[in-house]
């Protein structure tokens, strides 16, 4: 942390910042400019809330000058994470295909959804069966009859599955049928329901939030393994902007910006974020080019009857043709598919 | 909802359009400009999911009619509500202020601000005794314990109380010690939340989330209006933009959009929005003139060792001052303080 | 500007940023912590394009420490200045109304609109000749043409004349006519154009960005003001977020944020910012109360008909409630209106 | 254009809309549903600013239904436009590379720099002679000797290339000397300057606007070409967002959506979003993966002197080892390289 002080702060404001900073067992370390003054703080941060500083007489600015997230961070822990789910594994040499509908409507439905995807290659089936939707009007998923058809699907062709989970009821039955639970963009911030995640002891799929900084995203996978569940995965999936003409922006430049900061496998959602099924396969193509760990797909059987999120699910056929074109760039990554 | 078709749609493309349309029980109205073919939807649009028909062929763009949110929405209930709060009363003829610290830190801590803010014109006592914080590591609140000071501090100089809430668990709490809970930024799309605080009875304070449309606000209080409690207050709090001179972007415009929109009472707190306490009295007189029916504020009786946001916090003598200065906006205003 | 090196930078690493720093005559202040080192630099800046060093190698970060703009800077020139315009004077104690047609259409009308602006207490007359439109086919406005109609209504009314220029062509015109030029929001970062208005020798209005940060906005005075010309007068016109009820989002708190940085005079414009003239009235006291120096304020005598923003523009009855209606907020804020 | 009126509009309301519309030579077709009335317009609307009518009685929202832009729609000219600038050509089969620093500093350096970046396929040099700087204080270029420079580097190495232009002045400057003019962001809405570019002759880089949306970019290209200068290609260069891990967040979505709305090419621009060498890479390859014509990155003989931007240029061996990179991806696009 370092005080910069304004310009020709008198002398005694720069003796009350020091005083107040070692009264706290901190070291203070002074650098006195022509222009301004300088304050290092050395020792456990923890010990005082030192932002209160800036309420300081003559404080300009307070610098932090070290993250606050630890177990996330690259710095502390230099080698990339793999995290195993079920019988697949995310990590730097493969590349993960999560696919399936946006929410899970009926057990044939999912049945034949599931028969398709494997078929082109994904390894984890997705669907959701607690939806949380913007208006309480919408179809809100069908909870744990949902998650029960997943489990009968993944098991019928050798899937692992992922269902995202919004309360700890809704962990506490996936729990017991599915392999990976996701944590949604709305939720990033829900620091009750990360605490309950981090000790389900399943993988948690971490979805950025739609304003989320990159270092409030790894504060969120933080408080996840600080339950000591390190099987964090995160997902790019949009950030809020003003442009329109998609529903988000995919933010493709966090993959590199994550690959310095975390240990954490990272993938990417091109449906959620774009919104509309035609921007699907180049963004797929896309994040892979920019270092992705994996996709996160939806796929539907009639995308035009979905009861929702129907504009951006592929067809099986659509599907099919996107997986088959991902490959060499997969390759060309080092990845194998 | 009306669709567009694109230029030169084929007829079969409008035909299926159509007959997908009629297939669900709904009518169709059909519009053929020079350029572009139009259909309109006529009926109840729950019964199908409209938006998929943008997977259509030549299907341009569905443009929404109707607000999705009914009990929040000003057409269907034109007169303003007003929330009571303990003794106190959110509405269109008063200015309520609620003030207090961000978080309760100790019993003894918060009688001496509970004084302070009672003497200069607060009715509504704020503490927040379940902190969400970015950091796993940073205080999280005393909880149960927290709350009980809450109700003691309110007892004693009369004023009512307000506290965040965060989870199930918090909520079942909150109901035996304060008048009003508040559903934070971080969760304004944790519909799981929203619910339960609809059932909990008690009036329900709802911030605007970080990136939330104001759309978005008002389905959120939808929600709660939906499980049976009609008494939501919306706080507008700041939205997150790219400027960083002040942590976030105070959306005073919303207030004269949410009049026309809801009959909710509306307030802005001045305090979160800007992170400094140099900005809160400006702003907080900007609120007024902009129609708010009151006003959120930091207090704290020495900012410099807050526990968690003492940088934005008002001591004392700057709150006595602030509403002294806030009295006569009021009365220009209409509103008795 | 501070250098912060990465936990465990290598002593190589260090010593070859403090003898690049040295090498350009400049002088370093090394702080060693416990787990970062931090590198002051101490001297004249302009010697060497410091922000380079991120690319040394174990560099984290750097930090600026002083603002790069000195003459819009209020740490050097604490006073707040006045803006004389014509026969009126843009300050600290004054209210100053700027109102009148978006774009000037005919003679006719524009002294109508001059007429009724001035009645009702606006001391500078709008109107634009050189109109900036999203699209090559809408109305560009009169140019000369209209700059003499503006000049004429002027005189006839006693009334400062503002006009937006968007060429050194246009600035060369508007010498001759006006008594303040217009620098709007997309051409604040035009460079050119802003050396030229500081040539001019007129006083300028410099509209914020869309998407400036208040630090780029004050640069660009800083542009101005380099030439020669201190008379700049910043206009708050709202800032571009993902918020689509108002066209822009007002940012009234750049108002206190302004105060603390600069010695400039701000007015604001409810009328560009919300894009509605339902939304006008209440953003304009609300700007009052923040500490605006004045309005700028849409009148057309039409609206229906106006060939450019007929949404945002306020009748000549609306015009006057509004004017009589900020007359109290003015006095409280210690300002003659 | 679709006029949708409030429910429970008056029939006068509506009456009075449709006799607005038909007044201005313009068919109106209503659409009368349970809750609400819709009116839409056929006809040229260039005859009536129809935005307008929002501020009539009872009219909820105006609705475009056709884009603004004509000559750089794809829905008139659905073929991709091919430009050729000097010796190669920006189109749907190939890869074209512009390389080279941000700022031409010598003439050495410049010849230095056209070498390695031809050596290492480049088709372009790319060089600032005319820098719009933040600060008034930072270095602005060598101006006309610049671009002498370039045209020198250009013919010694059989590279096209391409400068800034900020000013008519440069315009008239860079005609003599390069094969390209770019139009940088901050111009983006510069009308009078891309007006100008237009009258050029010269082939335009449009680069998008930091805040601009897909439309408004696309409607700065229609002023180009609607002075007879079809040549234009675009550069998605990242967009402001929070986020500030990178300096802009690189939209690269923005590509297959522009696919959709126009025939110009587009390239992209990894080196100024995302402001940091390290990220140049992974964006540069993901780049192409979503369907760009072509790249421009920054390449220095030593970055940490260059006079501006140096964080972002890449060493001469790091482009080398980018473009073998990237050579098997433009393989799998199509893309000659």
């Amino acid at each position: 942390m370092i005080v910069i002080m304004k310009p020709n702060a008198a002398p005694q404001s720069v003796e009350s910042v020091l005083s107040y900073i070692e009264r706290h067992g901190l070291q203070t370390h002074l650098s006195q400019g022509e222009e301004v003054t300088i304050i290092g703080i050395v020792g456990d941060k923890t010990k005082l809330p030192t932002e209160n500083l800036v309420s300081y007489k003559d404080v300009d600015r307070i610098v932090p000058v070290t993250e606050s997230y630890k177990l996330a961070n690259k710095k502390f822990h230099p080698e990339p994470t793999s995290v195993t789910v079920g019988n697949t594994r995310i990590g730097p040499d493969s590349m993960t295909i999560m696919a399936g509908p946006c929410a899970v409507e009926t057990e044939e439905q999912l049945i034949n959804i599931a028969r398709a995807v494997k078929k082109s290659g994904a390894s984890i089936l997705r669907g959701g069966a607690y939806k949380p939707r913007t208006s309480p009007y919408s179809f809100q998923g069908l909870e744990e009859e949902g998650l029960r058809y997943m489990q009968e699907a993944g098991k019928e062709f050798g899937l692992a599955t992922i269902c995202e989970v919004v309360s700890q009821e809704a962990i506490e039955a996936a729990v017991k049928y599915v392999d990976m639970i996701q944590i949604g963009a709305r939720n990033m911030q829900n620091f009750i329901l990360l605490k309950e995640a981090g000790r389900s002891g399943l993988p948690v799929l971490l979805k950025r939030g739609l304003c989320a900084t990159i270092d409030e995203w790894l504060n969120a996978a933080e408080y996840i393994i600080a339950e000591g569940n390190p099987n964090v995965v995160l997902c790019e999936r949009g950030i809020r902007t003003y442009e329109t003409a998609t529903r988000n922006t995919l933010d493709l430049s966090a993959i590199p910006v994550l690959r310095e900061r975390t240990h954490l496998p990272v993938i990417a959602d091109p449906s959620h974020s774009t919104g509309s099924y035609r921007y699907v396969s180049p963004m797929a193509k896309a994040a892979v080019a920019a270092g992705a760990d994996g996709l996160m797909i939806e796929v539907h059987d009639n995308p035009a009857c979905a009861l929702s999120d129907g504009p951006q699910s592929l067809t099986f056929g659509k599907f099919e043709k996107l997986t088959s074109e991902l490959k060499p760039f997969c390759h060309l990554m080092g990845r194998e598919f």
